[in-house]
């Protein structure tokens, strides 16, 4: 089984997931890699090999069955599996992820939230209470989490996902800009909001800009 | 020139601008794709690919000319020309995206902030007021502002994108989670930070856990 899906490849699976829930929705049995591919603007080849690499194979002409290939997809994401994860760094961003309510459908629970500020700690975010960051790794040992998003400054980054991983996390969703020096075992998922933008960026530089019509009627 | 860009391609290329601004520093004049390839751990024809389409082309046996390459993709994202945007939504993640410091990098700078939370209105959110959300579109007609970070609640997403393009907007960064229904004139990019925890939790569920022998050992 091919185990090699680029991380481009893994980024679309969410596009195709979501499409095919409203396929579902709407009662429509199959569709072709055609009809996936001109929905979501992408290259029907492109689509054809995304979903070959999760295994999924469809059939000449019928194309593929929604409901099978959503429930496939969400097996191979590990969607169903609960997920529990410590926030390290109750910040604004941090906050705004404990409120964030989209990780669910991945089966992710934020378990606790943590800071080193003795300001904020005590304070409730949601449902959770701010503990003191130096509790994580042993409440996390206990609690058998081992997953955090991690929110910190990036000058303390390294240090403290150093005593994660120490204290058994596997897993860390990295937020603060800090490319981590981690051991090969632990998986690091780096986010950068501005790459993002790198897209939009660009549609804009390609974009002639028109005058604004209402502003020259004024 | 192609301008066939896939939306894959164009969010490698930070990764690519991150790697050339290293080399760069550390006075290294040339790269080749291989090289890049596995410093970035993708394949080595997607690399040239990648790099083609922006219209840069290696020299053969040398490669990139590392300076020249990090220029011309600062150009091909349009990171040097300035843009002002407006941020519709005070909530957590609103205020964490205006002190939200990598945009700058992108030539992005978030000039006003709005709400429709009276009780908001007139809190500084770093060097910024919020404003009453009615006054977003005559103040980013006045000012010339055409992007909008978009993070309202998604129940409300529509109605004010409409507003907003009524008053000349033409890029929504769309954070609200609604798919927005637009005029093709109008460049939206939807951003769900909950499919980039497809990639983390599919290598999860790829991982074979390990015990924790810290945790065997008590």
């Amino acid at each position: 089984m091919p185990n090699t899906l680029s991380r481009a490849s893994l980024r679309r699976l969410p596009l195709y997931m979501k499409l095919l829930a409203r396929l579902v929705a709407a009662n429509q049995p199959n569709v072709t890699s055609a009809e996936l591919a001109q929905a979501l603007e992408l290259d029907e080849t492109l689509v054809r090999k995304d979903l070959a690499v999760t295994g999924f194979t469809g059939k000449p002409r019928v194309g593929f069955a929604t409901r099978e290939l959503l429930a496939h997809l969400e097996e191979f994401l590990g969607v169903r599996s609960r997920k529990e994860a410590f926030l390290i760094g109750a910040g604004r961003l941090g906050q705004a992820l404990c409120h964030y309510h989209g990780f669910e459908k991945y089966g992710l629970s934020i378990r606790g939230i943590f800071d080193n500020d003795p300001k904020k700690v005590g304070e409730r975010v949601g449902e959770l209470e701010i503990q003191p960051v130096w509790m994580a790794p042993v409440l996390a040992r206990q609690a058998g989490v081992r997953i955090v998003l991690l929110t910190v400054p990036s000058h303390v980054a390294q240090a403290v996902a150093d005593l994660l991983v120490d204290a058994g996390i596997i897993a860390i969703w990295n937020f603060s800009g800090h490319p981590l020096r981690m051991p090969p075992s632990v998986i690091v998922h780096n986010e950068d909001l501005a790459d993002s933008l790198a897209v939009l960026s660009h549609r804009l530089a390609q974009y002639d800009l028109p005058d604004d019509p209402a502003a020259q009627a004024v």
